[in-house]
């Protein structure tokens, strides 16, 4: 077999997975691996977790399980490998088949032939156009260097108070990281709440723990200036006015791309600035591939080009790329259902899939559903999910979920994952066979759960209300009989407080005269979680009540104060 | 609308439900739940737990998630359920439309007519029939009496010494259970491994696991006699002559059906001796139908008939079944997949779909892979998994998948569910898009890298060996050239100590004259978890070597001793 040239360029994630591949799958290629950066390999989802104080060994980041550091000499020995750091590639010229790079440090240049590239150049950080932004203390956490500086702040503990401009994902994590190392942390956010992959009312939710360990969050608010003096941050000044004095800012509004090499070489560029694959990870050159942050992948929901930079998708695309390259267009790469999940404080969260939000905007007629359960049996100590559900009303199919608590969120979102990729329905779900044991799910799992409660609201078994709208109803000044059939010692402990009436479940049958007299009256129960809120809907309708309607979720879903 | 008579026969996991979801969907109907024990709605699956000692609250088996117990008063107040203890159903009047009762305690009989009825009258332990069977001291855990017992003599403390008969998922339950209580156990198991939804090499590992707790395990090993004195048991005679004293033995080999009061009424009864039912729940008879323990389902892999009782899958069966009774039969249940899981002291082991053995007996023809990993990055403290994949070979179909480990099996198990209900291929997996953080799972989930080395097998790039195949052929003599490409710290910390070579995969490439140099002979190659085993099989066929294996899932999957 004749050499093959292979340049692979960016050595992140993507990159050295794609490089790895084709080595092993054609040991005769000659395979060279292109990095800016001095590092290889790195974990950069990690990142948090080390300016948090998780471990304290940076090298643990660059290690293979068996903390091997994945140098050049690393890739050299045991992938076979040409890897080179320092490397930036700045031109490709397509017609004969050759980058050309520079060293960083030297200055050095150097041109390589390839008989195949893929680009693997990943995304920079978004920053804002705002006054002051150059300062000393505004920063960005991307590269390895940003976490050891970050990591440096945290060890000198010097630094009290830190804004974080953007309360997505990198955001919240970030927010955690720092605010276990004792600074006082405030989130900036301008759209009305954290971590949009979720609809409001669960993002609320998280909100709320934020707060609970001390953060400010400002939702609804910008950056208007970064203040400073002598070149050193002292503070932010916000949209509205008000200035939160600190001495650090991490800027995380999302990345951009690095699609700059990719267009200077007149290779075809999205709508989202990504370089345009086909499903074979091929750009418009035929000979060129591309993987990882720097693409644009299509949703497997919608068909439509998506822009995903996700750690886990970058490899798997760089594999797919890499069995291209070397074995023809064999494998393809079906895309994203955006599939994402992290872990603030107590809680996790996360999504799959399409939000109510997202799923109107993209045309759907949808039906939701929200569960708030036990993720185990009480005897096991469980600890609280809070769910939705997204459908298409015609067909029943799951477009997404969403679930956020201090329980076993991971396997509920990774069954969700599989289902939304599936197309499955709701009414598969309903009767699905999942792994059951008390020490690891409810008998009938919460992801079940919810897709029954859902298929009771097909059927218009069920008829929900947000909790959202009933708080708008009340602020509003509406009156609708709010009707809360917990038990009184539930009530006790903890109580929406909204001018709700107590009935519990159980005398409800034999309470009736207590009930507006006027059937259609407008009636809204919820209970702990609305097990009971639907079965008393259920009980009302049966008596002739036509106004009735359960607060899905409960009161555990409750994002607004409540009364204890 | 006219009030129809619904009667459910059984009050536990199934019953319940059945009972309260047809109240829900029909407010006017007359719904009797007929119960022989003295409690309803039993957490039968919480039994090991409580008998164990992780909770105190017996109570806590039979309460609702906020804590009220679910007995008489409360299935009529809560659920409008017409629920009676201690009431035998002995016959069943087809023609017309009546059950037979009989109050256990009192004797006093009673006739109930239904217009539909629903049967879940659950299994019972088998009992092996051996001399000594009847002794004191001779349990089984079935009934909620007798996890009271047992879990009397744990707060006793005298019991020292006890026999778990059964090496299923209840025997190695309370195993656990009666060994944290302080109590020798010795487990017997007739067939060659524990926990038989496993195959062999994954059974072994549990069966270490469960050893270096301090448990004696005996295979192949059945029981003979029981042992006693005044009629107390002081002993059991197993099969291969050894007596093992013991105060206490616990049966718990599997269960049987009741079917009896079916059988009776002239219903059909299948080869596993259950009720027979179609997809609609429904038996022989349209207006009976039956659900849980008492009946037979299909295999939605084979198609054919089979028995699962599980615990979730009764109350999905119970809620198709009130469905179609109040609705018209409009709801379906598919099936199982046989998905179960357990926690074993510090492991967590389950299974869904076929084992290798079993996809075997039922005429696939397959093709598997093992993949050892840690389930998250390492600086997350990580926890080790182990897997096994098994697929179609002909199309790849994931047939079914095992998970035996410290760490986070119950998210593996999930998705792997997920994908046998789904028909999903190796393929298919191998880019799936499962949510992603460093708290949660592995940038490439373990499950999608176990599609990946089964793809890296079907398509004839990694020719694979089993553990147990290689230590048969050491065992026998055979003197392949077993090639262990870790490295030397790695080595030295623990080892086969089976003859292997070391050559670190790094020094490989320029260490080729270490190696037989007759390019046919036998070589092994193996590492860590085997990923390094793989590459260094590429390297080798690269240059010539024609028959070269790795042993799967490296030394963390090998189930026999290793040096340390």
């Amino acid at each position: 077999m004749e050499e093959q040239n292979i340049v692979v360029v960016g050595g992140s994630a993507a990159g050295p997975k794609a490089a790895a591949r084709a080595k092993r799958l054609d040991e005769n290629a000659n395979v060279t691996l292109l990095q800016k950066a001095p590092e290889l390999s790195m974990a950069s989802c990690g990142y948090p977790y080390y300016i948090g104080g998780n471990f304290d060994e940076r090298n643990q980041l660059l290690a293979t399980p068996t903390g091997v550091v994945r140098d050049e000499a690393f890739f050299a020995a045991a992938k076979g490998v040409n890897a080179r750091v320092n490397t930036e590639v700045t031109d490709i010229d397509r017609q004969n088949k050759s980058v050309t790079c520079v060293n960083v440090l030297s200055g050095e240049k150097d041109t390589l032939p390839y008989d195949k590239l893929i680009l693997c150049t990943g995304a920079t950080p978004r920053r804002p156009p705002i006054p002051g932004v150059e300062l000393d203390g505004v920063r960005a956490l991307s590269e390895m260097q940003d976490a050891d500086k970050l990591r440096q702040i945290r060890d000198a503990g010097e630094t009290k108070n830190v804004v974080i401009i953007g309360g997505g994902l990198i955001g919240i994590e970030v927010c955690e990281a720092l605010a276990e190392s004792g600074m006082n942390v405030t989130v900036v956010e301008m759209l009305s709440q954290l971590l949009t992959f979720l609809d409001w009312e669960l993002a609320k939710l998280v909100e709320k723990h934020v707060m609970s360990k001390g953060i400010t969050v400002h939702t609804e608010n910008g950056v208007a200036e970064f203040l400073g003096e002598t070149g050193k941050l002292t503070g932010v000044k916000l949209k509205d006015g008000s200035v939160v004095p600190c001495e650090l800012a991490v800027v995380s509004i999302g990345v951009i791309p690095n699609a700059a090499l990719a267009k200077k070489a007149g290779l075809e560029v999205g709508d989202f600035g990504g370089i345009t694959v086909d499903t074979h990870m091929r750009t418009s050159d035929p000979a060129i591939y591309a993987a990882g942050d720097c693409v644009e992948i299509p949703s497997r929901i919608t068909g439509k080009k998506t822009y995903a930079p996700y750690g886990d998708l970058a490899n798997l695309e760089a594999r797919v790329a890499a069995d291209n390259v070397i074995l023809g267009d064999t494998a393809s790469f079906p895309g994203t259902v955006n599939s994402g999940i992290c872990k603030v404080f107590d809680l996790s969260a996360g999504s799959t899939g399409l939000s109510e939000q997202r799923a109107k905007a993209e045309g759907y007629e949808v039906i939701t559903a929200t569960n708030a359960s036990l993720d185990k049996p009480g005897f096991m100590g469980a600890k609280l999910l809070v769910s939705k559900m997204v459908a298409e009303a015609k067909t029943g199919r799951i477009l997404g979920f969403q679930c956020v608590g201090p329980g076993e969120v991971n396997r509920q979102l990774a069954e969700a994952a599989m289902a939304v990729m599936n197309g499955n329905t709701i009414y598969e779900i309903g009767v699905a066979d999942l792994p059951y044991a008390p020490p690891f799910s409810l008998a009938i799992d919460h992801f079940i759960t919810t897709a029954h409660i859902l298929e009771n609201k097909m059927a218009g078994r069920m008829a929900g209300i947000r909790n959202a709208e009933v708080k708008e109803k009340i602020d509003a000044g509406s009156t609708p009989f709010i009707l809360d059939v917990r038990a009184p010692g539930e009530f006790e402990a903890m109580r929406l407080n909204v001018g709700e009436t107590l009935i519990p479940l159980g005398t409800l049958r034999n309470s009736l005269d207590k009930l507006p007299q006027d059937k259609n009256a407008e009636i809204i129960t919820f209970c702990k979680i609305s097990m009971r809120g639907y079965e008393a809907q259920r009980v009302l309708e049966a008596e002739g009540w036509t106004n009735v309607r359960v607060m899905e979720g409960g009161i555990m879903a409750w994002p607004f104060n409540v009364e204890c």
